[in-house]
């Protein structure tokens, strides 16, 4: 077993405190990541805090992870000791059935086995995530990183990038199409990155006008701060595609009357209760709302190789492991632009 | 003007009662059609009463209507006297809209003129539907009726017919694919034929078990009781395709928990209330929820040809105009198989 250092949560009421814990020898299909930096995702807070019920502890959290490969496993073919590597939201799936196959394996109809808070395919020895200082991993669930790109702010695009980059290529987002984000935040900031480098017309619509500047600032054409209600107005009926980051409850009918007819409007966030959803604000123009979870190895792959050609990452803010808390603190308060990102070195 | 007989009601309690007014002369693009059957929709109800409100009265309900032209205008090249006929939803549309320009009037930017409780494209002149011994309307809103079809069974097809056609249409339901109509009622029944008809291997949902003789006969391949929690389960994750054809208050999340990832449900029938949908039940496997309404005028006429080619019709129950009131009370209480159409011989 490979003795390895990390931060936990022993329960849903505590701090992350320093852990020490095992990972399993690199098998022959593995390699062993020397972690560098990970990504701190608002899910991680949710899952530490058990919000969303069936947490296990001590959880480890993190699945934006970057680092160097320092070993692989005698039958690995795809990479090398000494490559820049990544791991994202799962470290597993069953491989065999129709998703796997088509790689979503995102989709897995035996469930993915989660990168923490999770078990392997097993279902009995659990997962530990990014949040400690190596990770052994299947090759075919890792990820390549280019060398060109500075590695801390690639750590959010396994999640956050990957999340908002494979609806706006699902539903072929692209040049002549008026695209809307919803939220600008960790993943909104990504969306407005990529549907402006798709060649969209892209507008922030946020409750908060101070964000504005920013919106512009990422690229963004235009802003609408949506507790306006002329400007609101202004924009209804004038959208093909709308993506909502937002995990906060708000009113899908609202933003529903800003698409176009055929509009589509994908949900990537969760709120905590169900929203309220009236059948004439799809029936009266056949809009669609569909949801969307991060994306399968392949696109990811792709992700990461689009974000390398066209020089995009994430606006981070690096911190040692020991302000996790006061990140949390922040994050959860929507401060940070617009990804906290942990260095390992301080581990 | 033309003097017309009809039935309207004069206010939300009135019973529907006869009803004298006149209709426009022919204009050189209009063609009258002396109507020979109207069906009844459970929308016509829903609006005698003032249940979706902004009601206009008096109302002569009906946009359900067939039968043969006795006189064209000057312009008129689609149609001569003698001709079978029918007009839907709408009498006339801007015609200049993307949605015009497109085929799909029904979604007019400006508002399509509805053939009652609406206003023709003036927004002032009220229109008056299909209970009610003619009707004059522009031929580009006129539909084409084969001879080959019982005429009265062909007339719900240019509500009940179009409304589930075009949806199964648009999302391209057919061989190889799973599907299930949920609600067995007039459109329910409609869908069942179409989906059969384009190959689909047809699963009818319904909360009466008593029903599931009728879906057979119908040519659906199975039937679930949605009640049966044991026969929902093993139906979950397995459907591509639902088209929900039910307009009462109904969980949405558990028919989204039947579709296999990347599955759409379409809904074709207002519920009174928003129902709340989960978020998850739609980023878990990509799934879409959507709406679609009724149909435009060319995919209209393919519907009406495709149903005289293969011979497929509504089933109905013919009345005289006299009965309306206890065909609304059965209509109400779900009891027609499953659509009742007016004989207007009996005005």
């Amino acid at each position: 077993m490979i003795a390895t250092k990390g931060y936990a949560a022993q329960n849903p009421t505590a701090q992350l405190q320093p852990f020490n814990f095992n990972r399993r020898e690199v098998g022959p299909h593995d390699v062993r990541i020397e972690i560098a930096f990970c990504g701190v995702c608002h899910s991680d807070l949710h899952q530490v805090r058990d919000e969303w019920g069936g947490s296990i502890y001590p959880m480890v959290p993190g699945h934006e992870i970057v680092g160097r490969i320092s070993k692989v496993g005698s039958a690995v073919t795809k990479f090398k000791a000494g490559d820049l590597a990544g791991v994202g939201c799962f470290v597993d799936s069953c491989r065999v059935c129709e998703s796997c196959r088509m790689g979503n394996e995102q989709y897995c109809e035996a469930g993915m086995a989660g990168t923490y808070n999770g078990y392997e395919m097993d279902k009995k020895t659990p997962t530990y995530g990014g949040y400690s200082n190596c990770i052994v991993v299947d090759e075919n669930y890792t990820l390549r990183i280019s060398e060109k790109l500075p590695l801390a702010a690639v750590a959010p695009l396994l999640c956050a990038g990957i999340t908002t980059y494979s609806p706006l290529r699902h539903w072929k987002v692209g040049a002549g199409q008026r695209v809307a984000v919803v939220g600008l935040g960790g993943l909104g900031h990504m969306a407005v990155k990529f549907a402006v480098s798709f060649g969209a017309s892209v507008t922030v619509l946020s409750s908060s006008p101070g964000k504005e500047a920013d919106a512009k600032k990422l690229g963004a054409h235009h802003f609408v701060n949506t507790r306006d209600k002329i400007a609101s107005k202004q924009v209804r009926k004038s959208f093909d595609f709308i993506l909502d980051t937002v995990s906060a409850q708000h009113d899908l009918n609202f933003y529903l009357s800003l698409l176009k007819t055929d509009g589509t409007m994908v949900m990537v966030g969760i709120p905590p209760q169900a929203e309220p959803v009236d059948a004439f604000s799809l029936i009266g123009k056949r809009k669609t709302l569909a949801g969307s979870m991060i994306g399968g190895i392949r696109e990811t792959q792709e992700m990461l190789d689009y974000c390398a050609e066209n020089k995009i990452v994430s606006d981070i803010e690096l911190i040692p492991i020991q302000q996790i808390e006061q990140a949390y603190q922040r994050m959860a308060k929507g401060d940070v632009r617009y990804r906290f990102v942990i260095d390992m070195a301080t581990l």
